[in-house]
């Protein structure tokens, strides 16, 4: 059985399991000071032209999020997000348990822009409704779309002018980045939001994601909110090492755009095949949308979500593609697609 | 510089490189549901005579607490922990950041006892203070000591009478049940407690620590949690491996026995030298009383703690063992000892 | 300036005010174990055909809410809400600030079904999300709608069968309950719902409102949140004799009647003078649609809230009756609008 | 039975009736919006002397305490109070409910001195540990001591200079102040603490209580947290009549002072009797230490805690006075004493 379930379903890409190796026995401070972390840190700042960001690394996305969150908003300040929004969805209600309301915004392709956030603050009038305060954005989105660079301009001096914290979830930010349609850098992001996270786990690492942290009043302290949210690993090198070896060269971002390649493939071969998708996405999640008799057929041989009715006989499935996807798994995917049509 | 500051300076066990290593291209399912998790489980359950408990793999130790008590507790019940107890003093308020308060109990060796909890019950009357529901216990605790196996049937025997739960934090369970004084098994403790964890991060692992819940009242639900606290790691098969090489064998018996070795031959070696101790501590923490002026001397080639003024010209230091304690490094310092006094 | 913003722009009625009056220099227990408190509960369980129920008053209406719901749920489960709801819209986040989120139904009438219930249940499928478990509804809903008793009895009949406790703000039940259109008793109320409230504050008390508990396992320690959560008053007797008063004989009805009454007579008024309405609220709540113009003008005399726009040029206005409303205020009303029209 | 157990066992000071009474039809803005609150915050910053301070009325003490801490404490910052504090002991836990730890520190006299501050300071030295953030302090205390200006000044000076915030809890504010030992004013309170609240409750009025914020940085949005709180009344004019009424003269004053008056009459008499106390309490709460064969018997006619164990056979008694007892009560309690001894 092949998965095209997610980009987590294998360990980690080769060289950041030797490089987990080759520094095993050394001694080093726990608690996210040792060097390997200093020096991974440093690598991110490079690659954002020196931006004057602190930087923090987190096992996981649903951490990250709630820890920062819960950092950066005050008891009646709520969070904006699309209604696809992971920490809307995904994440069991961690940001809420923190005390915050996410106010939902609806959004056909995953994205927010300007007037849909206006919207929300025209509707937050007064002291008997939670103050929208943050913006959450995902880059890629749950959708597998992306944001270009004048859309998050936009939204960066919308939220600048109103006040507002703008946040990306970075859960798939390498393949974002890398897409064949992005004309955003790393040092956009650090340049356009205030606060965003670069994944790792689902880009290579065996678990980590990056939170850069811009906006000066969001840093006082954050190491208390890390430590007591219990995202604060005693062995803390065990991130710095991967985020090190992931970003001391390109390896982060071919790690990417492999997996982009494989996305791009599986959706032209199935567009070539007569099939259309739920929506346009340029990164490294495709949404065909197939008849349910052939869904049935390749569930068989291969693994994926059914993301969504679609008609009478016929339903989204979400294909993911990763650092792993083998050359040899698309092509027979599309082999044996073609032969189920 | 060599580090005797904790047992979590290095990586982990090469064992468990290698383990990590042969399946790293397996593709396995998310979020703990993968086959290594499933049969670490089964060798945990196999060393507790099968005993009928829910095995849950998380990141940390604070993160497994919080999401443990916030689970167990309904919003007005609170904790009993001894004044040492790691909840109330090293987790930056994680437990009250759920929303539950922690009571505070004096207790010298930081272990509680029968009379010590009934204490607190005495003190908490009615609906204006908190209701206490569970009894937090550290095995070995902050400094070291151990709970025998009488001290902890009777501890549990009350809990039960009295309808409170019993939760033991096992950061250091593996040095603990190793101890030459020890006569309490894996098995005992699923038998004894309502709930508690298997600490990997302090015994070898890279990162894992296993909770064990016997009580079936609180197994309901409980990867809600998980996932709403963000412990829910992605590749969860990172902690199902590391599990499973652990406990297939011996090995994390072996892992706390060399610690407690290591640990034996300072305790020992410090006392032929004429030094006291703050405490008799039988496990993996050794707690010697030194004159100020030669912990100095010392700290120019060796790292450790000072734990507290033990008089007007010494103190009380910290040294800690682990798994990766070179024999050399043990002889190193005692013979630098020997030569400073 | 004549009000028709709300229900509780004056004080309470006389009869209220007499009896804090005439026990005022007795004295008696705190925190709401007086004797009124006790006589009220008594007399609202004859209410209910002497059903087994707990109850306790409460200071307001939004600390009943916060103070059941998260007495009510565990961390991971959520409230399911109409779009309306008192509590999404109106409470600044209340309920998310104690953990839970609440899950959004659109609604058109402010009312819940079963067929909305439960596709929220089919969209919430695992422990990566929350678990839906409490269904909050308003009789009267927050635009004045009604629940007839055949509807509440298919949604409390559905919530059995799903496991979903069904709780309900009645923080204008004396309005609902005295509609010309309501088949629903407080013994139905009490026999239907696992949990609701009765409100005093805008029926005639100074403030209080009224929570009757009825399953059993919601009722444990329930004292001990209403302390916790700042809402025993330390004057218990405060809200014990108003609602003693309320409820010693038919009061807390007449004075929904006379509510009830004066927005009828509003209602039909405006009907007869042509005007629409956004709704159609057969309670003490009035949502008429007028001209923009025309509204500016009547603003000019008397105070409303403007609900919602309704088109180019005219919008939704809301207009609350009370038991305090005079019949010479509601005719006044009506002349002016005829004159503006 | 003649009570003594508490301050609260009668209803509000007749004026205060009379005030809900003359003004009960006069329609008014909800939600503290009503020129009655708007007065009561005038009247109390005259007395303030202008002080530039924000004023919000509650209905109770806990309420306000939570609303208070929560709003000002970001999530790993803690409250730093004396082992007796209200907060600590008889809130439920209220405040770790909203997520903040409070550290304990052991007072004899239920007050706090910079030096014990210091020393909680000096335990929480980097982020595995709450950052203390907020000194609690109470006047008068839970055991009827009360603060000198020095020691204010003192405590105040320190807390600035630290940058922790002062808060002080005033639910016996009144008593305090008009003691004979006092040299303290409201605008002495104003002028030393960040915030600080005036108790209504338990000096005369139904319910309420005004806390005052003078630090500009914990102003705003303050509104936001009392509704989220469920602190926010719909007739909001119910506390600020009380306030006005309590304020517009002396009052607010007069009450204590009889209070107290009432206090010192017990505490003189029952000294020269041949009893001792459990401490030196200026205010209105005494604490006699009498034989337990004597408490049975006085248990049959008056109504009053048992504080604490104060011998073998002898304990700690409460008293509490209020604006509402009588002089022939206290001269009945002193008369059956003394036929007791």
């Amino acid at each position: 059985m092949q998965s095209f379930k997610n980009d987590y379903s294998e360990g980690a890409h080769p060289r950041i399991l030797q490089a987990l190796l080759a520094s095993n026995l050394e001694q080093e401070e726990g608690y996210g000071e040792d060097r390997f972390t200093v020096q991974a840190a440093e690598c991110l700042k490079a690659r954002m032209d020196g931006a004057d960001v602190d930087i923090h690394l987190f096992p996981g996305g649903t951490q990250t999020n709630l820890t920062a969150l819960a950092a950066f908003l005050r008891p009646h300040e709520a969070a904006v997000a699309a209604g696809t929004g992971h920490i809307l969805v995904h994440e069991t209600g961690a940001i809420e348990a923190t005390g915050h309301k996410i106010i939902a915004i609806p959004s056909d392709d995953g994205k927010l822009r300007p007037a849909q956030v206006q919207a929300a603050l025209d509707a937050h009038t007064d002291e008997h409704m939670v103050k929208p305060r943050l913006v959450y954005i995902s880059n890629s989105t749950e959708i597998g779309t992306i944001y270009r660079k004048e859309e998050l301009e936009a939204l960066s001096r919308f939220c600048r002018e109103r006040g507002l914290y703008l946040y990306a979830d970075g859960a798939r930010l390498g393949s974002a980045l890398c897409s064949g349609e992005n004309d955003l850098t790393l040092a956009d992001m650090a340049r356009l939001t205030d606060a965003f996270y670069i994944g790792g786990t689902k880009n290579g690492a065996l678990l980590g994601e990056a939170l850069v942290i811009r906006r000066a009043e969001l840093k006082a302290d954050f190491r208390f909110h890390i430590k007591q949210k219990g995202a604060l690993l005693a062995k803390g090198r065990l991130l710095g090492i991967q985020f090190l070896e992931l970003f001391r060269d390109d390896l982060f971002f071919e790690l990417a755009r492999h997996a982009n390649a494989m996305a791009g493939r599986l959706q032209s071969g199935i567009a070539a095949l007569g099939c259309g998708f739920l929506i346009h996405s340029p990164s490294n999640q495709v949404f065909p949308v197939l008849p349910d008799a052939i869904i049935r057929r390749l569930e068989l041989k291969y693994a994926f979500h059914v993301w969504s009715r679609a008609g009478a006989d016929s339903s989204a499935i979400r294909l993911v593609t990763s650092w792993a996807t083998r050359e040899e798994a698309v092509a027979a995917f599309l082999e044996d697609l073609k032969a189920a049509l």
